[in-house]
């Protein structure tokens, strides 16, 4: 039965993309994809299973697995940054030009609301079960903070804005030890698996106040979508307008992260001319953060 | 004391079998058993031990475990399909003839046969226990679910048909991403493991609605079994005759996520002519999805 | 400050050991000895931490952790056997001689029962505490149960040994396919993670009806312990002298487990005659089951 | 944007260190850093959240986590000690100088100060409202404990300092089977993962009685901190001013594990004379304990 393949074989040709941006941006949108499918999902099962089919640390495992899943998927094309903090620190440090820049975050929020839509008719019959259909943001049926993230009670938004901060630095932090091959990378093959387990332990640890977005294109693609599909314009008016924290944040927690990555171990392994740039080029993207 | 080892070599000699698809067929069979094993003797402790030795994640991560140790058994000689789902796409594709999609999906549900009847022996005092004698597939005492799934109460018959088909298509982007050695695939030699983590992520957040089957020879022969072994016809006639679900839904799923996986990914790194295929020959039976 | 050092050279020149036998002992007790404290005081914590220090998983991955650690070990010198039963199914194999059949029980012995008495001194004061200095095997607040298993109330002694043999076949079906270089190996670097892993899963879900000893020498040297630190002979007269079980029912396990193996995998993709024997003498003792 | 890149070169000029000594010191200050904002903000997270978002659990898997993270990050500059005991074992056995031994403690209790000091940041508003300003050693909103470690009630002096001893025997037992490339070391690029598990095996066994300080950097400058922060002298007073428990008696134990590794398994894999010594020398500090 080779009816399959060939109907493979004339899509491909049909398709084919050679454009080297298209193809970073598509890898972008289903490496986010994949990581949001399986970080919103748990979200969504932990709340709507009251506390039968999960707890706390599923989700936090779910987001590691999701990272991994998603490494895997778009590292190969696009160095997998899903994440616009990631990618706007490149674009900040000249590795990655305007063009990119716009295509890496089309397909980050490309992917991450996908992702949120499929999660929603995922379990469109169980949050209506759930809420007997009044979608909202806060009470004791909310169900917005299955998409995208919502501050605790009793953190300010200082504090909030603090805990997107640091741990985004954390995360950078992780990041770049995992992946700097001039101090003591890990395995190549072994890395997507540490980025997840970075995310993990972040979720262990700094999750309490702000539920970690640390990304712009985990949170805000899936509260517009929420605001979209019933949830309206208090998905981002709830929490004191909180909703650009985590888009801001982990932009300058980027930043900050690099800087004192480089401080105490990078500059100090770098040669002193950048002779050496040429070789980097095989590396991946993010390896050159 | 050379007897055992005289024994094994006769024992060799007698029962060596040379016949290729004979041998793929037996390891699906002790593949899909392992998986099986783990993965319900979890369910049933969770459930036989009322909370004490055990909890969702539990199980989540038993099926995990079963998957890892499942693909190690059988990769080297069939390629370590494990799920009907997979074998039939590799058909449609084209790359497995008519003969080897009997043998493989013939060893896979003979394989998970036997693992039900293993985990009703190991647990046949505890069951009886718990339920009293009275096998039944619903009510406070119900033990069919530990063989095999059963949707959630509050799900639609569609949804629970859009919950397979998506799970399993995030099962299949998962399985080529880390496979895929035209883009990024992980080490070989912890694929399995990675393959482990993968199903232990669908289970934290796309299990609630159906208990994540999103494979038929996970699904159908434990079925059959408690049919046979005292559970009766309900367990088929059950939830509006739900069990043809995950039976049907996952071979969609299936094709559906080779699809999204090329049309991403998959195409654009390919080669224009097939005239690579006889390099591909050499990998396993999967990687040519 | 090079005391430490000279001090460490000297001894070592007086108690350096070249007798092969004699080093093979210490590395099978002093990796049975790391294996068992990280598995019976995760018991403990569990048990006098009353729920709030640990859960059924807590013991699950420590036992898992202390198998991947004990390994690590022990394989260098002896293959880190680490159990009884593995030892005596490579001396039916003809793999091992009486000398080095007996030595290698003897280091699993004397690790266990020291890890045994380890664990009591660590937690001297919390059992005191837990049960006013009253140790009992059963009641309210039992104790034996943190050095040896025993079965559940609701399982006869033939479930019992049903599970034992079962879950020891699992745990030699899971070694053998991590191992098989023949068939599909993992990694050598990360099989002793991956025999964790397979403890994890047999705990997670073979657990219930005999906390799953599946392991001589994890069972009966500490039962020997507690017969004589304050249990008194309860230890072996309770639950119908169960003690033997765990004994026995691993050997026959484990014999069967290979037996399977071979019989699915293993004779069929072995060349006819064994001359290539020597080839095999490079790799470890367990290589050879 | 060259913008950024340039400001990066321009301060790698302005501040970069050729000197080896304050490398390894800043090395060491950023993994212990790392390490200890994963593991205690899963303490804060557990603890102030009240059991919805962790469980004593998931401050096993953070610290396992942190300390993956913190060796990624110093290993190929300092050998990541990123523990007193280890890097006092050390220099009792020759292998550090003076100035070595300060720079590295002097790192360590800089990166866990700033790490309690962050903590305390991040859940600054939760801390607050959860004690209501009340900063206190012990009672129901006792909150010290989330920096460093105290005894459990029923646990008399001496257990405490037997259990810290025994549980850094533990530690560094697994440390060195992970690590002596003339036994069975593991792969190098992943056994930070597996110190990571080794750690976190201690807490799922060894942390009912104080909590598993096991590292004099990890407990005493988070000490400091709560009593400059608002915690008072209270924090070494406390129960029987057990503060130098979690000083002293890693120490000792780091040094009784080197040597019962060295007499069960190192000293007779080790050849006659230390002419090898060379050969080693290209290894990281932590491998020739």
């Amino acid at each position: 039965m080779e009816v399959g393949r060939t109907m493979l074989e004339k899509t491909k040709k049909a398709i084919k993309i050679r454009n080297c941006t298209m193809r970073e941006l598509l890898a972008e949108a289903l490496g986010t994809f994949i990581l949001m499918v399986f970080g919103l999902s748990s979200v969504a099962q932990v709340v709507l299973g009251k506390g039968n089919t999960g707890q706390y640390l599923s989700i936090n495992m779910a987001f590691g697995i999701g990272v991994t899943m998603g490494i895997y998927a778009a590292r190969g094309v696009s160095g997998a940054h899903l994440n616009a903090a990631i990618t706007i620190t490149q674009w900040v440090l000249g590795n990655l030009s305007w063009t990119k820049l716009a295509a890496y975050i089309t397909g980050q929020f490309l992917g991450s609301f996908m992702a949120a839509a499929t999660v929603f008719a995922l379990y469109y019959d169980a949050i209506y079960d759930y809420t007997q259909g009044n979608l909202t943001v806060s009470g004791p049926t909310a169900t917005a903070m299955i998409f995208s993230t919502y501050p605790a009670p009793s953190v300010s938004l200082q504090g909030a804005f603090f805990t997107e901060f640091t741990a985004t630095v954390m995360l950078i932090l992780g990041v770049l030890v995992i992946q700097d091959e001039k101090n003591n990378a890990a395995l190549k093959g072994a890395q997507p698996m540490l980025s997840g387990m970075l995310v993990l332990g972040i979720g262990l640890g700094m999750g309490l106040n702000t539920g970690y977005a640390i990304n712009p294109s985990r949170d805000l693609p899936p509260r517009i979508f929420t605001a979209m599909a019933g949830w309206g314009m208090d998905v981002f008016t709830a929490d004191h307008s909180w909703w650009w924290v985590p888009v801001a944040a982990p932009i300058l927690g980027c930043l900050a992260g690099v800087f004192i990555y480089k401080a105490c171990i990078g500059f100090h392994n770098e040669p002193d001319h950048e002779t050496e740039n040429k070789k980097e080029e095989a590396g991946t993207e993010t390896s050159k953060l």
